[in-house]
């Protein structure tokens, strides 16, 4: 009977909207940085909606916000949730969606009357964005264990400010103890942030891995002459040791295939002068895979042919790792249950890796885990441009409701994380 | 007789540090940026210097200064000469050591008591750095008629002067019409600014040609994305076409071979962020050869691979010229002189392009003409660190010397030019 339900998609899309107007940009979009004051706004509206819903509202300490609907049964709640923080220049749908969505399975369930086994949880975690503090995803990385609460609560902004100070001027700071509740399972509903469902005409990915990211600084030192008067043999050109090696990084990205992909996304030359041969050239490589040892294999191959060039053209080198993350992989029943379900409820569906980074990657620490993704018209994200189709939110979240249904009344699966 | 006559090298050294004691830098090196008030001052200094050697001065309407000194017969001078104008950041040598090597001639040749058949005359042009005013070489250029005066005298510089303005302002407006007076012949001793010279341990330069000069703007745009989420096949990666563009542009040099040189200068992606895929990229190349056909080859080559990747990788692709200039022949039989002089002084030669453009570019349009170089340390110049050892100084000018003398005594070389 309740395999028949179906969450309502303008309602959802409604909630969605009204979010998107506390820290409204004047062109679209939406600027919510984590612990600010449209932060807070956009805390009390949530935990507003939380409350109508009839949800026993939680806060930890580092201001985590977990929802409770209980169960038939005690012990850890089935979760789900994201973030409510953006970019300065975010849109409405990256993780927004994902914790209202969640207040809208809860909210069907409410109409429907049904009490489901194990206790429901939406949650929303702290500055997942890392646009004001880093790093990115600290609330559930403070979850899960990852990393101190102290250290976390020290943390300085790009304001200066701590996020103790902002969490207690916002009146965010929770009596619960960080890691509190427990989850039974967690899957997250989130935008693709990417063209692949779209460009595939696939409503549903089920995410299995979070990419394992690499973000490397490349610095070339050479000599720098008059582009007229110095022959090629004399050159010491700290631009061609760049440019060779970012032709290699594409190339050897390629050549890798799968998942891999690779991007030089920053190159700085100096001094910069149309006719002097640089004397320096700095660029970022940004490395990602969902299969840590072709990943490895291919942040090896770049530095060793970038050693290479530098010592044939005589320059100076030097790799400077910015950012190192290892992959991480869903649980494989959750992702198998996004995937069925999706089926069965009638949408198009892939498996896929995601290429950014989600708090789902932190629970899957403690807890069996998965992600599913709705289309991003045109893969655009972190932009006030963001947008996917009311029909895809309604979808996405009707898998959600599913899924947390199936995940709430079944009395086996999961099994713990191995 | 006048074959054993030497100049003094320790008074040309002295002069030319008297020089670079005008517009002197705190950390070395001088300004004389064209036209400005250490501009005249450095006028001042060498009209004074001509005076006293008797020179009769003539200074035509766009402020070249010539200082004549006669002859047995009338008819047009044998010329040498450069410029006393620098770069913002300038040395002591480059223009300054042609000017005063010239006069240096004078004092030996008055001192000697010589009266040559020919008149001779020391000459130098209003900006040929073209670091205030573009284009460089502008009194030369004018000079041979490659441009109306009123042309250059409305040109404004980058401070929004006008050159007939600034020429008002220091007194240089001369009452000669410009192309006056003719030259015989045309020899300008100025230092390599490349490191040829020095690295092969050789004294003397006898510039043959100067290489024709391509300048060249390349702007890819694509489509702008998360490096995380966007799949290598589904990127339209800007940076991407101006990474392989640059690697073709060594590749190709190479190549070619012979006089061929090439450099990717600047280089800038937008919107340079370590984890975008760039939406478009802007890249300069500079192509220089002797041979124009492999010029433009090279030329039409690195266009058409531009344009190749673009389609590729579907960006669109434009290529803007900046600059190019023609390769410039200097006359064999001066050239042939300047080698053969320094092979009877016991100087080490070599027959060498120039890589830089000088005004005896311009001078090869209406007279015989070649240059004379001597070793740049370092191969460095438009720099405070440009040096030139005294007796590499000493060298050139009496090479300089001896070829004066040859083209002044001489009754039929150098013919006209062809």
């Amino acid at each position: 009977m309740w395999n028949d339900l179906r969450i309502d998609g303008e309602r959802l899309w409604q909630r969605l909207n009204e979010l998107g107007e506390i820290g409204a940009l004047p062109g679209g979009g939406v600027c919510r940085l984590a612990l600010s004051e449209e932060d807070r706004l956009g805390r009390e509206r949530v935990m507003g909606w939380m409350q109508e819903l009839g949800l026993e509202i939680h806060q930890d300490a580092i201001g985590n916000v977990f929802g409770l609907r209980p169960g038939q049964q005690p012990g850890p709640p089935v979760m789900t949730g994201s973030h409510i923080d953006t970019v300065r220049t975010g849109g409405l749908y990256d993780g927004n969606l994902g914790v209202l969505a969640g207040l809208e399975v809860v909210q069907t369930l409410n109409q429907a009357g049904i009490e489901t086994r194990r206790p429901l949880c939406v949650a929303f975690f702290t500055n997942e964005e890392g646009a004001r503090f880093a790093p990115d995803m600290m609330g559930s990385l403070v979850y899960v264990g990852g990393m101190p609460l102290e250290q976390a609560l020290s943390t300085r902004g790009i304001d200066g400010e701590s996020v103790a100070d902002c969490l207690t001027r916002i009146g965010a700071v929770g009596e619960r103890p960080v890691g509190r509740p427990e989850a039974h399972a967690f899957v997250e509903l989130h935008v693709e942030q990417g063209p692949v469902l779209e460009q595939q005409g696939i409503t549903i990915g089920a995410v299995e891995q979070v990419q394992g990211i690499s973000w490397s600084e490349y610095r070339f030192d050479g000599c720098s002459n008059h582009a007229g008067t110095t022959p090629m043999s004399l050159r010491r050109d700290a631009a061609h040791g760049a440019v060779a090696t970012a032709a290699y990084v594409r190339q050897r990205v390629e050549q890798a295939g799968g998942h891999q992909v690779g991007t030089v996304g920053r190159m700085a030359f100096t001094p910069d002068l149309i006719n002097v041969v640089p004397l320096s050239a700095s660029m970022t490589v940004d490395l990602r895979n969902t299969d840590d040892s072709v990943l490895r294999q291919v942040e090896e191959d770049v530095e060793r042919f970038a050693r290479q060039v530098a010592e044939e053209e005589g320059l100076a080198f030097e790799r400077r790792s910015l950012a190192r993350f290892e992959p991480v992989d869903f649980d494989p029943e959750v992702v198998g249950l996004v995937e069925t379900t999706a089926r069965r409820l009638g949408y198009s569906v892939r498996r896929m890796p995601s290429g950014a980074g989600h708090d789902a990657q932190m629970l899957a620490r403690v807890c069996p885990t998965a992600m599913i993704f709705v289309p991003s018209v045109g893969g655009i994200s972190h932009n006030i441009e963001e947008y996917t189709a009311p029909e895809d939110v309604a979808a996405g979240a009707n898998v959600l409701l599913q899924v947390l249904l199936e995940l709430c009344q079944s009395p086996d699966v999961p099994r713990e994380n191995p």
